[in-house]
């Protein structure tokens, strides 16, 4: 326990000592060339894990997510996203402005998949006057609807009606382990419903760096490609990849720990647990920015995600005393006047 | 009346004999230095019209949405429409090709404005994570929801919320006219409501060529640029402003002649006339495709635009004997069993 | 003769009387919808012409070399050209804009073809690292040069070679057929070194609006649709084909006229009328701008092309005695001091 | 000395157990919200070593180049570069793809500044026809020129003469570290002509991963949401940016015996060792893939950058006996028959 417990993100962990250790011993080579092997044990456990041919390391979520878009989407064709999506609010637009893919939405409380709102956006190839779906992108677990998770049997039935009328899936998988650990999915099953996958190690999983796309051995190989030109391509990426192997030994069963502190945060906050679904909590505030300010003065920070929503995430490096004292802390402000 | 009655689009009429001899006799002026006396009395003539400082020929209303939305929108900033609006679903993704502007949409039966939805998608700019909204863009009449106007105190609503959050109102006004003539909205009360608007004349206007792009003095210059770069900067262009200067004089007030043999097309085909504002009349049929090669072989062509959805469209050169014949046919048509 | 005398750009012709009177008459259809017969009939025309199956009609000249471009180099890929050509210095751009491919330039001093350059700039396809050559592109006659005219035997040159090494060649022909009338080489024999080629209308041969991507039934299928994304799908351009193919029966021989009135004038300015190939002149000047303004005063139009460089070029609306007032006029105020 | 003696590229140095332990140890915070603390030292170092306000950390060279070029020159505009420069030759046309910057380029045989040639490119800005040159990108030292160096005199000359015109200069100096080794010329003085600068870590400083643009704090801060939509706003950057830290205070200095090393292999292969400046030597060869396989079979690699051109490059992991083995095999593959 620190002086400051810090809920603005799980991206925000330090890597542990067992973790940079492995980091420091680990075997790496030039990554251009192909030639890390601890990068490419990574890469196929990570794709062996979803079920997929191929994966590949990125440095971000985000050019996980635009390579993975990239490769299912032709520039002037258009995904599909429910409206709160992180590649449509967060990304500062790079779908659009480097992979030339627009984009219609959904909206729906959970960020969930709303299968008849899907069916009526779809559009067929009707020739070279409209433009087509090319892919359905969903979010599991879904950042700013609150860190909910999408049932798998929503996904499937998606996947169904996608294999139906030949249009792909991607998956925005950035805290899938955390959708994994809160309802015990086996992650082949939510591979089994993407084409292409985007799935990050440095959100809950703790690793300072890396995102990895998962898909076919085709769309690894051009995405290779496109990130070299995005300038992604990086050298001795060994040194991170450990990071990652040795999240995925020890980070994943551990995101129990955090959903559970989540909703005792939500408790406190007056927010029903049972819509917490994992490691966030949302929280309408009439002030978001004051109310984020007021809890930065009282040590406990936490973040604006809209002008009216507080966000609060729970990770590795805020354990049960943290929790407690932010809870202390957040729920004095919580019943102040502004809460809306 | 000829043997073929056309109702796939308004865009498919000929010009007229009085609106080829305007066009031969049109004084001209090579318009990249902008010196076209003709294109400078119609960009003038248009721009006043609704209230606008200054206006902008283009070869085309997918030309003059796309430079209207740069002019409003910047690269990484979104755009948000109706799902089925023209610039999303029918400009093959221009607006991210060459815009690199994303998009997120609320859907509405007529197309129209939806405030409480744009309300909720709406994004302040809160910083460099977020995609922050720079502008809502309207269609009137709304093309793929069956000509639909959409009530001009919706417009005002959306424009007096648009000015509270700072944000600015895009019209997609290719057939404004016709809402102009089906409600008597003034057009000043349309212009009035948007920072920019695309108006269109080779649509019910019956001109060969040509839209315009209206807005402020700036917007405009800033948009010849980039007309000139998109490959819009033509020469002589007087000759096509002059049908269009024709096509103000004496096509807007016959519009109400398409109106009506709209409604008589969709009492024939059991649309409910009320629903029909204007000159498109939209068909549910569960094989549209089917639908529009059966009324093709009896001489009568409509589209479809959608996998159920056909689409007819009245205009200066359907004249009341072809609706009659058409109907006749399509009330057949729409009685078998394929109808959805 | 005018009391005006504009030598600013072959561009700012008017169409004759004949001309409209094409226009006014010509049979005309939606021609996003291919059914305009008059601009099939140009299409066809000028295919035939060079040599190739298939044309497409395009507003401007930048667009027929941006469609061209694209239909031969992938985003990520490399045209080379001659630093002066109008794709590098005069379209704002829009190659790497909106085609998004990249350049690499050879210089020479009449704009022509220097094939040891272009063979050590040459990159073949050495793996997803470099970016490859795709494409030579070639312009001929070549605007800011001066209007000169590239060997036939350089362009079979460069093509056997390109043939050799399987690079593709572009031909920015807005001027070829002040190319062909100065040098008698065929049409067809120009043709036959491109790939793809962009011919004009509305330079030399008169006509208000209009210039053809010329090429394979592929290229020009693509193109079509990437036509239509720019905003270049425009309905009855039979309007503007007429004049194009009345341009093509009477305007193409009488540009010998325009040739002599170049070297005309160019004898009048010092300009040795040896390297003055077609019709336009450029001229050497320490001050461009106060020697366009000086000719302006005294009714004497011509342009800056760089801060050195005043153009003239004759055309058209360009007759003897207008050409006999410039002599007289540019002859003076090439002899004041400023002459570099 | 291993088995192996790789000369393919000084990315391939892995690195030490100091600059391990180095990186095991690093304090780290998420650098996406600006927190970490060993980022911003190596930031604030390397702008300091170079005279300029900031600098910002990114994950490659070429995100580098790409941030760096886009901070000086605006879409729809020009960079002038010499033809066989890493931005135009090696980045896959990411400143066509990205920056939507168009090049022109000029040829030198070392890769240097020719100030005659950049001076006949330049193009002032004379409004919106014709493209203006933003800024001038030189390579020092220059990859495949063969790592030579551009003289620190004609880089000042080129300074003086674009602040005269009021044009940027860009310096792509990836291997700066190695010019300011070979000619004692102060980081600074190089510092002082560029208005941006691309650095790396990840060459001849043997750090696994990382490269910094150089510029001022109004370039920099746009950089930062330029590198965030690109994919490149990492997390607990620390880790990386330790290595470079440990690299500039152990790796810099001892960069000259990679330079005698160059110069042996060179004298063993038949080349001018006085024209081999730094750790790259490039060597013509009829058939440079045979030249490279054959090599290979003999334990060295080198690559090919050419049809005809091999390059051998000298680094961290490669002491002298590595080099009087290549140079014994290298000498005898260079004496055969294909050698050009």
């Amino acid at each position: 326990m620190s002086d400051l417990v810090d809920l603005r993100s799980d991206t925000l962990t330090q890597p542990t000592p067992a973790m940079r250790r492995a980091m420091a011993d680990a075997p790496v080579g030039d990554d251009v060339y192909g030639e890390d092997p601890t990068v490419a044990e990574l890469q196929e456990r990570v794709a062996d894990l979803f079920g997929h041919e191929a994966a590949l390391f990125t440095p971000t979520g985000s050019m996980a997510n635009v390579l993975a878009v990239r490769s299912v989407v032709a520039p002037g064709q258009e995904v599909l996203c429910e409206s709160s999506a992180h590649i449509a609010r967060a990304e500062l637009g790079a779908h659009a402005v480097y992979n030339q893919v627009t984009m219609r939405t959904w909206t729906h409380p959970r960020g969930g998949v709303d299968l008849d709102a899907v069916q009526h956006l779809y559009a067929p190839d009707m020739g070279p006057f409209f433009v087509p779906t090319a892919a359905v992108a969903v979010e599991n677990t879904h950042n700013f609807a609150g860190g909910t998770v999408t049932p798998v049997e929503d996904l499937q039935a998606l996947r169904a009606w996608a294999d139906e009328v030949g249009c792909a899936v991607h998956l925005d998988g950035a805290r899938i382990w955390n959708a994994h650990v809160a309802t015990g999915t086996p992650l082949r099953d939510y591979g089994a419903v993407a084409d292409v996958m985007a799935v990050c190690l440095s959100k809950g999983l703790g690793a300072p760096i890396g995102s990895l796309l998962v898909g076919s051995a085709d769309a690894v190989a051009e995405a290779r490609v496109w990130r070299k030109r995005m300038g992604g391509g990086m050298r001795q990426v060994g040194v991170l990849a450990a990071a990652g192997l040795h999240a995925l030994d020890h980070h994943v069963e551990r995101l129990a720990t955090d959903h559970a502190h989540a909703r005792l945060l939500a408790e406190a906050c007056g927010v029903d647990p049972a819509g917490v679904d994992t490691n966030i909590v949302v929280l309408e505030h009439a002030d978001a920015a004051g109310f984020v300010a007021a809890a930065a003065r009282e040590g406990v920070r936490v973040s604006a995600v809209g002008p009216r929503t507080v966000r609060l995430v729970t990770h590795l490096d805020v354990d049960e005393a943290d929790v407690k004292r932010a809870a202390e802390v957040l729920a004095r402000l919580a019943e102040l006047p502004g809460r809306g």
